[in-house]
């Protein structure tokens, strides 16, 4: 049901002739309130796209009538008619909806580095504005996708209040946020600043542990809008709850969709010294393309799963490392299990456990593997 | 020549079957003096391999009389036994020579994670013997192949003296000293503070200046041997300009042997605040799967260049970047260049520049290309 789940949201997705394949390309998602309140995180990478520049800066005021989001186009790399492009999107929503331009937040998607085709863009928003309804959030979810090959929604059901979602990403997945574009919306009655909290630390644990290729982008986004319209008011930690269980839903559909993939991979990483090294050592085994190739051939080469480790500052005894395939240990302190029988990675599902001995923290961090098809897929992006 | 075109070395090559293929697996060098300084670099990996291990510990007199190299293993994550294993060969090799063990480093590449076969390595060993020759550097370097489709080898006149070497390396090429085994000899006479001053300069702006695929070895070894049999002592910066000289010639025969590359490209950051900052940017640039795939497509995607240098926390405004593919300027101002013509990057040797507009330093890092050559390969690499 996607971000309509939520009381106080309406939504719809409509092709503005963005994208060469005249696929749905402009989703727009409104919040009828009673409240207002939203709050978002963004890509920490240097290089931001306009719409993340914009949506960043009407943010500060805590406050979103509206989102509009458009795939066949980044819109980054793209100087300062880039931004004023963003800028005159939002002013069309604003005006056909009633509102000012800051209360509109902009995302977009695609290709860096070509500016956006206006005389298509700026119509499809009168045309989104006339999709709108209760039930559209279907329809904006397909209109934010890219190689995506299905729409990514969730619902979750907190107590007299709802969560709903969509996302969209299959590639650039890493690293603080996997790259995304997503907004949320929830019924709920909350404040901005219960909103931020729920969203930086919903993310922190989801999207921020999915790593498909190591590659940050210039557009992530992440948007929570609350409507107030179930008339309940959660505790901070309810939301952040609800929050959580929504992110966690979309980030494992971004890994089960993401390009070229052949496995979903969870590296779980015990007995770490703090939670952080956890995440730094499984973020440098999801990023070691050697062992990514080995897995995609179905070979459970440890002797990589180690040279990553070791390539890492993370607290261990290099002697003292236990890795294991889907709960089977075929190494153990640091060289080949004598024990270990024969262990058959060859599904879809994989959970690759590393055991560091210096402590009680863990982390799992969501991958996949590197495929013939992930390189043919990116050998021909643009072209 | 390879190693045996200084004089003062003998090399030699053999077939111990350590290889399923039957190639030959076993080279030794030996240094018959009169010096016996020596020097080298290792794997900044925490995991070393065993023959890593003992190589730093024998290294610290500063003297070698013989390296003995083995492919067809890596003896990496092989616990006690596998150290065992490398001293044994260590002090096999020095009964025939009539040496002390710790008078021999030893190195290995292959698979990780499985012991050597000391009974076909230590007869080996015997044979290796028995083969030196003044001229045995071609075998030698012919014996540490393994996934390199020829040979690398290398020789540089200097002023009255000769450096010669070897080295093997396809795969894990990264980053602080690329995946590799090298050995560099020479007729210099020179004491073993001068020769470690020079294989630590010499490697820092060469082997750690190519980034093939991100992934740091265990196993990585740098040796320089003086023999002194030349009589001449050249300064310390004749003696490093000749050693980097060396090295630069095989690092660039590594990285256009690479695993699966259709390309081999240099990374030029100009305009840095420093030079570490314009190799930080680069060696960001080498890392990126998804410009990588691009380029192998031959799809001059600058857009994922900057997103590349966007990650980094090198000084540069964000808005000031320009990107050039073969010397022409694609993006200027962070934007797509108006002014620029059709750009063919279609041949196998690319040059990829970024100025960053923040200073006077620069740097070059040399990579490949992710192809579909390279899943290939190392998806089918210990089965």
């Amino acid at each position: 049901m996607s971000v309509t789940s939520a009381k106080g949201f309406q939504a719809g997705g409509v092709a503005a002739g963005l994208k060469p394949s005249g696929d749905p390309d402009v989703a727009l998602i409104r919040n009828t309130g009673p409240l207002d309140a939203a709050a978002g995180v963004f890509t920490t990478n240097r290089i931001k796209a306009a719409p993340v520049l914009w949506s960043q800066q009407v943010l500060k005021a805590g406050r979103l009538t509206a989102v509009v989001l458009n795939s066949g186009g980044a819109n980054a790399c793209t100087g300062p008619q880039g931004f004023q492009d963003t800028h005159a999107t939002a002013e069309r929503v604003a005006e056909r909806l009633g509102c000012g331009a800051a209360d509109v937040a902009v995302c977009s998607t695609g290709v860096i580095g070509q500016r956006l085709p206006m005389d298509a863009l700026l119509p499809g928003v009168d045309n989104v504005v006339e999709s709108l309804s209760d039930d559209g959030g279907e329809a904006a979810a397909k209109a934010i996708m890219t190689t995506d090959t299905h729409p990514k929604t969730t619902t979750v059901q907190g107590a007299g209040f709802v969560v709903g979602g969509m996302a969209k990403g299959a590639g650039m997945l890493a690293p603080a946020l996997a790259t995304m574009l997503c907004v949320l919306t929830t019924d709920a009655v909350a404040d901005t600043d219960t909103l931020d909290a729920a969203v930086r630390a919903a993310t922190a644990r989801t999207f921020d542990r999915i790593d498909s290729d190591g590659c940050l982008s210039t557009n992530d986004t992440v948007l929570l809008l609350a409507s107030g319209a179930s008339g309940t008011r959660p505790s901070a930690e309810e939301l952040e709850a609800a929050v959580t269980q929504a992110c966690q839903d979309l980030a494992r559909q971004l890994i089960g969709d993401a390009e070229g993939a052949s496995k979903e991979i969870a590296i779980r990483i015990t007995g770490a010294a703090s939670e952080q090294e956890a995440v730094t050592v499984a973020r440098s085994i999801a990023r070691n393309n050697l062992l990514m190739c080995a897995l995609f051939g179905n070979d459970a080469y440890w002797g990589r799963v180690l040279a990553a480790v070791g390539t890492t500052d993370a607290t261990f005894d290099p002697d003292q490392l236990d890795v294991s395939f889907n709960g089977v240990r075929v190494c153990k302190n640091s060289a080949a299990d004598p024990d270990a029988p024969e262990v058959d990675i060859s599904g879809r599902d994989l959970e690759l456990g590393v055991d560091l001995h210096a402590g009680n923290a863990e982390a799992t961090v969501y991958t996949n593997d590197l495929t013939l098809a992930y390189v043919h897929e990116n050998s021909a992006y643009t072209s």
